[in-house]
């Protein structure tokens, strides 16, 4: 069982694969991230995982459709239709189209992705964390979205404040702003996609990848049930750090975590999920002089190298997590 | 005032444009053979129209956009999502997209293809006949589907018959199969789009341009009203015959011809839309013998080239369309 956020989940879950071939692995994918374009219904953290695991991902960029040609796009800005800072490829496009017909015709969206999945063969059994709509806000200062305020006025407007989609904050913005919060709209009413607190009931280990704690795992743990399934599943729960060296491996997370009070480090993450939740936590062999701090809050902490550079550096991560739970669980 | 329909109509409407470039044209498109394919809105007659108009045609096809490729269509069959008889180039698919948005959002077709238009500049004022749903079906004989058929069983089923969309029959089945009836379902309580009406009472000249006078120009005159408002708009209405030697020039339109009665020669066509509608015809000269039954049966009736090889050809039948409109009108 594991969860997953996109890229950093997508790739640790190729590794797990590689590490445990035999292995039932069920995936719960965050849909937090989902957002409407063009009329359709963009999945872009169940896409990654469906085409990392089915062979269809750009590897490079780590996202998208490899061979990928982008003459929809072209015509979308031809026609002046924006937004024009979301790169869906004609590949990618006929998954959105394919999905957003399905989910009009009434198919829930785990439904969806399981019919997806019979193309992708991905191996792995993919739930979205949730049938609802839950989408992820960051809130930011009007003034660093280079837009004349509208709350601003005679005031000034400097403390004016506004939430925007997590696509335009991470995609549009490139996190270049700062988050002041970071809130999955929509999660406090929404409900497990069905299987999930069944997987989860019936999982030997949990895992959380080093995906983003705040917007990919974080999201997922903020669907009412899914935390208090997993912290009382009464077996192993033990994640991996997607901070190395006081920066995360890729991607902006430092900023998120920033919004969430969260310091940018190994040990800061382990504390933020808490003892309660999580058994044990491996750091960066760089990160080692922070295990003993893990250790203090109650997690079983080891440093051991956590660099996805390929497939099988990312086998023996997942085999040093598969291990830690053994240790935990003896 | 030009009532259009596909291939046809947008042909004639370029020569048009090339005989009177400065003359103020409203074209009323034909909506019957719109379609819902992959959740999309796709409205070929007056996509048609637009792309020919506004340069981005597929010439050697005559529908479709140029420089096309089919990235979308070959991911959708991959997902195993049908129907794959209709080729949707990756191009096309951002206009029926875009359109799709717009309509989701709440605007009318009629405002869609303004917009749309916008990007295209198509040269003439393009309105669709109206902006409810009418679909075109066609009447076949179940057996011709080579199904096995639902409503035969012990009786044998012979004469059990299926209307299937338009262009399942036209594209899918390329009309190979009897077609009994045509019907423009929802046609009946269809209203005129907005302007229609208006710019009929405000035109000049009518034209009926060499389209399918069933499926397409037939189609038109079925939305309640607009019949009514050609016949009594007291300006000439002028015709040029789809069919030149007794075949339609390029379609199939013999097949629906046959289903509405009306056998494939140039003066039965005319007759068909009756001297209450058509001030005058033209028919090709190959059908010069055809000339006096149509003036007998109370339409000025000339003979001239109709083939539309090029554009100035094409010109040259809109050149004598307007001056036998002059001529009915002394």
């Amino acid at each position: 069982m594991v969860l997953a956020g996109g890229i950093g989940g997508a790739r640790f879950l190729r590794g797990l694969k590689s590490a445990v071939p035999d292995a039932d692995v069920t995936v719960i994918g965050n849909t937090g991230d989902d957002i409407h374009l063009f009329g359709l219904k963009v999945c872009p953290d169940l896409d990654t995982v469906m085409y990392t695991l089915g062979g269809g991902i750009h590897e490079g960029q780590g996202w998208g459709r490899a061979d990928e040609t982008f003459a929809v796009k072209e015509e979308l800005a031809a026609y002046g239709v924006g937004p024009d800072w979301f790169g869906l490829g004609d590949r990618d496009f006929a998954t959105h189209i394919v999905r957003t017909q399905m989910m009009s015709a009434g198919y829930p969206l785990s439904a969806v992705t399981e019919a997806l999945c019979t193309r992708w063969q991905p191996g792995v059994r993919l739930l979205p964390m949730t049938d609802d709509r839950v989408e992820t806000h960051v809130l930011i200062d009007t003034a660093d979205l280079g837009e004349s305020s509208q709350a601003g006025g005679e005031d000034g407007g400097k403390d004016s404040r506004k939430a925007i989609h997590f696509q335009e904050y991470w995609v549009r913005l490139r996190a270049s702003v700062d988050a002041h919060a970071v809130v999955p709209v929509g999660a406090e009413s929404a409900k497990p996609a069905p299987g999930v607190l069944d997987a989860i009931a019936e999982a030997d280990v949990v895992l959380f990848p080093p995906s983003n704690p705040v917007v990919s795992v974080g999201t997922i743990l903020a669907v009412p049930g899914i935390r208090e399934a997993i912290a009382d599943a009464g077996v192993p729960v033990v994640g991996l750090s997607p901070i190395v060296g006081g920066a995360p491996v890729s991607g902006m997370a430092d900023k998120v975590l920033s919004a969430v009070g969260v310091e940018a480090t190994a040990a800061a993450v382990a504390q933020h999920y808490g003892s309660g939740l999580l058994d044990g936590w491996l750091v960066d062999t760089v990160d080692a002089d922070s295990t003993q701090a893990v250790e203090d809050a109650g997690i079983r902490c080891r440093a051991v190298p956590l660099m996805m550079t390929d497939t099988e550096a990312t086998a023996a991560m997942a085999r040093e997590a598969l291990a830690l739970a053994e240790e935990v669980r003896a």
